[in-house]
């Protein structure tokens, strides 16, 4: 189920130059279902200040509490409006082999540039099923394989890296492991991308890596642009990273979601099973904004710290 | 859940400035799954010889045979490799109201250009339960409604298309009563298009039709161009009759489906309900291709009569 | 994908004796989900008043406006919880021969005793299509055939029936052609059910039928159980008339819908494209169920005429 | 959307009675689908053999390989054929809120006894969200919370449990965090199931857990059934670890599908991602079967040792 049309055709190499691909955050209107004014708008201003690629529907953007035909239609949406200036990067996978065919399928055939592929989280499999797993859609297009063990539960260990690494199709590696991991990776030639924001200075500019992926940069897109192109820049790495420690003091997208209704570039509205966080910590993101200056922050309004009520949960939608 | 991105506007004006638009046909691989590669060919010839818009997922293309995700997929597949080209129209009815709005927001998030919506078939409902239906869609995007009672087994009055014409979205109507309901729309300013193709060019010459949403032009697309373009020119529509008669000697896109794979454009695949036409009906097709003449129709390969074992019916894709 | 429990062996034969079978009414929440509660009374009052076999997700139930997975779930609920004193059958029939195939198959796993099956309606087929189509799926177990042109665009004629009846699946046909009809199978030994109400009584006793499929009975579920097994009685028919043709002055379930709310035994909620008879017509009602008597309709509270804003409608759900 | 059909009332004492429950293997055809038939006869030898209850979904069923509508279908298909013999529990839990509600719904309605409720994996969430995800579902029916970090990446700590506890439907928790955490539990008066069949025996006769919710008595039920019923017993314990730790010598459900293979109770496909244990592994279950003696495992045939070619892996299903 292949297209071959001039639109269709990405090389893996294109892929291996992204710099600062940026885990885009999925907004939501009151009933739940998409806003896609809010995300048009999220973009924009990812392309305006220089983020090379997005991901659609990864763990950030909640792609786990999506519909598959959602998913797609994201994709799908990214790449006809947005996919001539910044690189279309689909969260394709899943831990049903059966699931991640389909989508990956489906994902190319709409125009993503590249596929993301996790390993089967929470039903795990073993080495060997790793790799008939990730078999099955590399064939299919430009691939990332992500490894995040403190969300799956599982390694993805070098040896399956370097065996997949054969096919023309990996573009590289978003891995999590920390930068030792990193450094054995691009001094073998394998392209990676930090999945860590408070370690991307140190791997993009210490160990080799091609650049981040990056949850922070939703926030101060300008910022990550210049940690990830403009040289090694301790201060401004130490500057950002009491925002990146608020940012992840939960389960990302928590604190993403609530600093993104904070600056009033999104509504106030979480899909369950996340949920806002707490008012002091709300409190906190308003001075951290005020330390590091309004201007390099996303929107125009002023940053509110929103009351309890302000937010809206959904479980159906 | 709308997109006010360039890329997604479009106006209904645009759509009713389309002459000729096939209801393009969807080839499948021998497991039941779409033949993008077919697909985009089959895309291209008409691209080439001149029709302006496309239906995907019509009753032609079996969009009743496919799930929404694929049929929203074929449809933000065809917006990438080739909205800027032709016009995409998706058929996104379905007598399921709640079907009908999910498919049609889908579809304009995907980027196609217009919707093209049926009554409730089957299920049917009152005319008030009608305009409820429709009106539930046409608020989204430039709209064509379909009226084919031999399918739905209830008309939609032309009370109704006239209720419906208040709204800015609707472009007009593909109608198959006949060209006395069709003269009774133009005379009211009403846009139409003509369902049956060997009325269109009596539709488009004589009763004010703007111009044919045509199953025919998937094997002839620059007959019908020069059909609807090219001034009254009743010889060549009494050349193309016995073609049609062909193709709709039993429900299409039986007829169609055949023909394009006996012209080798497609694999010789069918989902079922449908199945081929038998071997005397095959025979005739290919006097015909002969009296018409090959050059005129899709593809390069000599037309081919085929055995009945050539063709693979599925039923579980 | 079978199952030989016990709990799942049902024959043809079991179903062929099934006089009164109603097209059950599903009813809903104001947020359009099933309303189980209401279902379950329903159900009730049917085996109460001698219903031998219900249709999960008929027409008449709407089943064309349920996703698959909430059609399969009420058919397993329906039989989990009643299946022990009245027949289930699970409309399982789809213009999609995969659909078919697919909810045929999980239908009989969850136990339903036998399946009803329409032809392809609105995407049609050919003669030889058809029986494709119908061999697909009386392989599973016991079926019923239903023929209504009126819905379908296309009659089945008889020896697309005399073919299928060499199934030993066939336990019958729901017939909506009309008497003559009936009589044509019931004298080949084919098992029929009337399609129309207003028919029924003629059908089945003087014409063969076994009974009658039915949506009057829903409402006066006794009476239409004396009609079915009473003998002859022609003076029950007539007073019985009035009330089916009201019934059935719009498409069905709109009558229905409306008098089931009317009399206060489901939640006064339409899901799109059905909306409720208006105020003369329910008017009407309240008077039908005086003359007839409200003791013979479900329900014990007073019939009432009800505002157009008691009304609920949902598009999405 | 519930129903109070007696069939439908279940009370989480019931539950919280249950000592063995097997976390039922879900067998395939050669292409993918359910294998009902082999399906039907692994739970017959459950219920034969003693078990109390079983999980339909579980990890170890693979419902993360399972789309939502087999999945309730298959919770549906058991209670119809056996809810009358033995607890069927469906695991409903999902990683997004909605899922859980939507499943959870849908299982009740089919009658099953109580849902299994996982934390979301992957996409994790906040304490507080973890809250609200469960608070969602536990209105619905009896519920047991399952803990397994090593597949959620996320601990559930006591402080949830309690809390959640305060609920008449929370009949208990699968807690795999080991003995130490279950005594925590049980002290409180909380009931547990252990989540490892290494530990289960200790588990229940000294730390007051209720019994086990086992992957290995899909194998020897009537062992199983020992161990939980017959009291102390550290010599039939000594006598099944070895063939546990060979089960868990991978991800699960690898070892089970291997071993239900060898012994010629299920045909021997898996869905991907899992894969077969290699040979030399399957060398080593032939021996555990003979050292622990074939008659305690199920099935009649020999057990064999199977080629690599005789295994059937789907992607594709």
């Amino acid at each position: 189920m292949r297209s071959f049309e001039v639109k269709n055709r990405t090389s893996a190499d294109d892929v291996t130059r992204l710099r600062l691909i940026t885990a885009i955050k999925t907004p939501y209107l009151p009933d739940g279902r998409f806003d896609l004014e809010a995300y048009d708008d999220l973009v924009n201003m990812q392309i305006i200040n220089g983020a090379d690629g997005i991901i659609v529907g990864g763990t950030t953007g909640e792609g786990q509490l999506m519909s598959w035909d959602e998913h797609i239609m994201l994709i799908g949406h990214t790449v006809n409006c947005f996919g001539g200036k910044v690189k279309v990067i689909g969260n394709t996978g899943s831990n049903s082999t059966r699931e991640a065919i389909h989508a990956t399928e489906q994902g190319f055939a709409v125009g993503m540039h590249a596929a993301l592929h996790i390993n089967p989280y929470y039903g795990k499999t073993s080495l060997e099923g790793l790799i008939s797993h990730f078999d099955c859609v590399l064939s299919m297009g430009p691939t990332i394989i992500y490894n995040v063990p403190s969300r799956t539960g599982q390694d993805i260990p070098p040896r399956v890296i370097l065996t997949l690494s054969r096919s023309a199709n990996l573009a590289g590696v978003k891995e999590c492991m920390g930068n030792d991991r990193i450094k054995q990776y691009t001094s073998n030639g394998i392209v990676v991308w930090s999945g860590n924001d408070d370690q991307c200075h140190d791997a993009r500019w210490g160990y080799g890596a091609t650049g981040v992926i990056s949850v922070t940069s939703n926030l101060v897109p300008g910022l990550m642009q210049e940690l990830m192109f403009g040289g090694r820049n301790p201060a401004l790495n130490a500057k950002l990273i009491p925002l990146m420690d608020w940012l992840f003091c939960e389960p990302n997208p928590i604190g993403l979601n609530t600093a993104l209704a904070q600056l009033g570039v999104i509504r106030p509205v979480f899909r369950l099973p996340y949920v806002p966080l707490p008012l002091q910590k709300r409190i906190e993101f308003v001075n951290l904004v005020k330390d590091i200056g309004r201007e390099h922050f996303v929107g125009e309004k002023d940053v509110e710290v929103l009351d309890d009520e302000d937010f809206i949960l959904v479980g159906r939608y």
